[in-house]
């Protein structure tokens, strides 16, 4: 479970309540009931989808649901056990061959890194492992694109479709004048539905678009790891060397210098 | 029939229409002819097409009905067709010489491929064919970036064309406050300019013009993988090797790793 | 004269005031005199143009005229056409030697052709005429920018200056609310400023500036056509090559592939 | 000085007050001082000067005098004149030899041309020149960026701040609605601060940030004249060369194509 | 302690404060309890919060207090200053050796200068070293990208947030609209709401994304000159040279051109 992007969300709704309860406990106390508007949650969340559905194939659109999983569910695989992997694995060529690996191969859990590992046992080209790779880190990140865009769709057109369904409201209280006493809480349901509208874009689709950029970016640079790791593998590096190649890909904090060693 | 393009645009408005008769339940029930305003629809529809025909030359703008068309009865290409059919012909010109490609040309549907197979069959350069689909390509893209940008100018001066209409309802009735009951109304009438403008905009030309983009972008990668294929078969790689050249291009989930057959 | 930025323009206003008699019909009647309001009109067009000015240099600024004609006047070239006439060039050179062109330089009217053409005649390197047009082209493409910038930036502050002409007018009038007849006409009064700031933005300058760019893009493929073609006649190469090599950068759909000839 | 860019503001801020008084002459008049509003003048130009504070660095936020000083009295230099000197510096290196350009440097005004040029004559490499160049226009292109982005961040939250003021001014009305006849007065004050904001953004920040991108490229463009031109001259290419090399960089209109002169 | 940020944060809120009594001492005061809402402050502050947690994963999240640490108390390195040790380091290596800057090593503070070095000292390869800088400057780029990142989030979602917060004590006051005499205050109360989101999004968060990526610029260019440097001084290159190569990276101004010592 992604704990971050649940206890975000959850915790913005659990601020909102908690600041609502604030507020209203200088008046008269707060009726959640107040807050609750279906024609508003219709419009802002059916509109934000058949939108999504229009911009894209439906193909895609049917994605979603995986998208929304991966979302709360992601574990981030850790950059440096990766290195470490890679490192074990090079000294166990070093020691063993190349292709001693193939046993290894079965004990990897990383489809990518089985892949590549694969190629480099097959004697395939090194020119071809890096072609077949980079053609697949070009082909997940349109997909990441694609996923992301899904989201800031629905984030971009919340607001107006908050707006949609106050101007709804409004029209319909307009076109009623009649009993001055209904204004104030039908001018109150029509403002629910800005909020719904705000409240989505901000509080769920644009953190939700931003966190799925960024956990394709952390799997983008995995494999350009695993593609740098497989190729010294392949070119039988020292594990030293290999080691000192992929650990840049580190942040420098938990990179200790050479000097250290010296 | 590209029925997410059709589903979502309807679908957006059936839910409009929906959350319109929810929201009138509670009050005196909904007349939908408040929601008719045929100056602010003049406004908005017409003013945006003629901004879209003064920002784009007569010819271009021409083109508007076919890409309509393009939108709603669009049928995506599978990759994976694709990828099989050029394995097949790999596999053909393997066995029978580039040249017995001849007769299977006219059996080829994918236009793209039949000019590109064609140049292979010449004899073509392998330089002088990747020089003219690129420049084909390019072509192609700056097209369907006119066509996205035709749909994105019409969506970012929706709202703005529906201020307009709001606004000119809004000054006509300031000028004439003599009837305070007609003020309700007026306003009403006045605001289903701004739900027009912001309907117009984010349920139709945005995700519109995100679908022509995506739509190019899946015509581009087919592009792509011809280009590649052709060049594979006229070079005489055996179709395993073709296959494993393009089936990259093809997102990774539905590319079974070497490894089940090894 | 382009009839697409001309009857845009004229258009959207000719709409406005149609959707504004519509409107009015159901009420008291327009008086279009309502919607003028030359205070506005200073401060959006006036305030627009001082802002150009404060933007780029003097001597920039005083090419607006020209701009304004070139967008009212131009005729875009057909690229079609342009192909064709280099393929003529080609066969000529081809049977009269490239010297021989000398004559036919005066009658071509494209001033970018002819100075390319002379310089192919006289001898000039290949690596030389590509540098000396390619910063032609990027020269031209900075103008073009600059061009589009000036309107993109009276667009951008369009609204600004309207919602200041509104700030004015609401000023004044909530300084002298004495008499509260004059609040509804003071107030539409102030409406119309933003509404001139919408129009003038959405409705000329922004469409202006995208069609700026649109007319500076083509351009700058004919001088890659030509570019091509003249390194290409330069070269000795047979028409045939030539309308090969220049056909790709026209549309796909006029280009009829090989395979009808072969 | 500048004329464009004093002309600009200056005649911004007469225009609004000439719409002011046309506005005012059909009601009782315009009391200039109903558009002052000292704390409103402290939010919005305070305010953004503290946004560039915390925004840049001390040292940067220090240059914003002299950045203010080059808005105001900038001259640009021509590039057709810079051309010029330089074909002139080629004839001379070509009668005299490189050497002799010596005596010719200490008339020279542009330092960027001083500094190429004796880097030349000291026979230093091509490539160090180039590198040396490069690395000196990065700098300053580097710099210019910066200077842009303090107007920028001043112009956008220009807004902002006039908001902030209007909502001061309304916070504080709303709290004392004793009195009525205030509300308008108090009304109109606070609507001064939205005031302030849209015209401080749109009138000053926003066009003097574009003119200072402008004079960065400007100055961009001649440093590349001048490192393609003494490269040239260090080559001891024929001034006719250099000239045609570097006319180029002016736009074609000023470029007589050697056609008239064939 | 980095005095423009604290100042450019505080100030900005010293001159709200000051504002408000210049306009409070027109009217009957200001007390500034009527500025403080609770509810708003927790929606505004901590729903940015929320927004930033489910944006990026919980790692970088926790990063957060780190950034804020850097921002208030970042000193400036400066680059004239590192020029100079790379300069007197090149002279120590020309007359002691390379490996005589073992020594050297354990009194630079800079780490990564000490970490280039060494592997300079080891002998290591040119291309590796780059390739191992330029892998960790990306990193360190990405890092800083995710900082500045986190600070936009929150300033985006600034204004939403303010919005939603009035939204909810409108919503709130229109339900409860009995009596009359708290409109006024409600409304006060609601619009704090608003002034919350505009100030922490344009006096806090903005400026110091800015401030973030104007560090990471700065660095990042001491990287650069680090890098050239240590590859100089492994090449043997005088100092003279060393400090011409580096001297480009300082902004012009503060380079003296070689003419004066010519």
């Amino acid at each position: 479970m992604d704990l971050a992007t649940v206890c975000g969300i959850l915790g913005g709704f659990v601020l909102m309540v908690t600041a609502l309860f604030i507020a209203g406990s200088h008046g008269g106390g707060v009726s959640l009931g107040q807050f609750v508007d279906w024609p508003a949650l219709i419009m802002v969340v059916g509109g934000g989808l058949c939108v999504v559905l229009t911009s894209v194939p439906l193909k895609v659109f049917l994605t979603l649901p995986k998208v929304v999983k991966k979302l709360l569910f992601n574990k981030l695989e850790n950059h440096g056990d990766l290195v470490h992997e890679l490192v074990k694995l090079a000294e166990f060529a070093r020691t063993n061959g190349l292709l001693a690996l193939e046993r290894s191969v079965s004990e990897i859990k990383n489809p990518t890194l089985v892949a590549a590992l694969q190629m480099a046992i097959d004697g395939t080209n090194p020119e071809v492992i890096t072609g077949v790779m980079r053609k697949e880190m070009e082909s997940e990140e349109a997909h990441v694109h694609v996923e992301k865009k899904m989201f800031e769709t629905m984030g971009k057109c919340g607001p107006a479709f908050g707006m949609i369904a106050t101007l709804l409201g409004l029209i319909l209280m307009l076109g009623n004048l009649d009993d001055p006493d209904s204004i104030g809480p039908t001018m109150a349901m029509a403002l629910v539905g800005t909020l719904y509208g705000a409240a989505m874009a901000n509080m769920i689709c644009m953190p939700c678009a931003e966190k799925i950029g960024f956990l394709g970016h952390h799997e983008m640079v995995a494999k350009e790891i695993i593609l740098d790791g497989v190729l010294a593998i392949r070119d039988g590096d020292s594990p030293r060397v290999v080691e000192q190649k992929l650990s840049s890909y580190v942040h420098m904090e938990h990179h200790k210098p050479e000097k250290a060693a010296a």
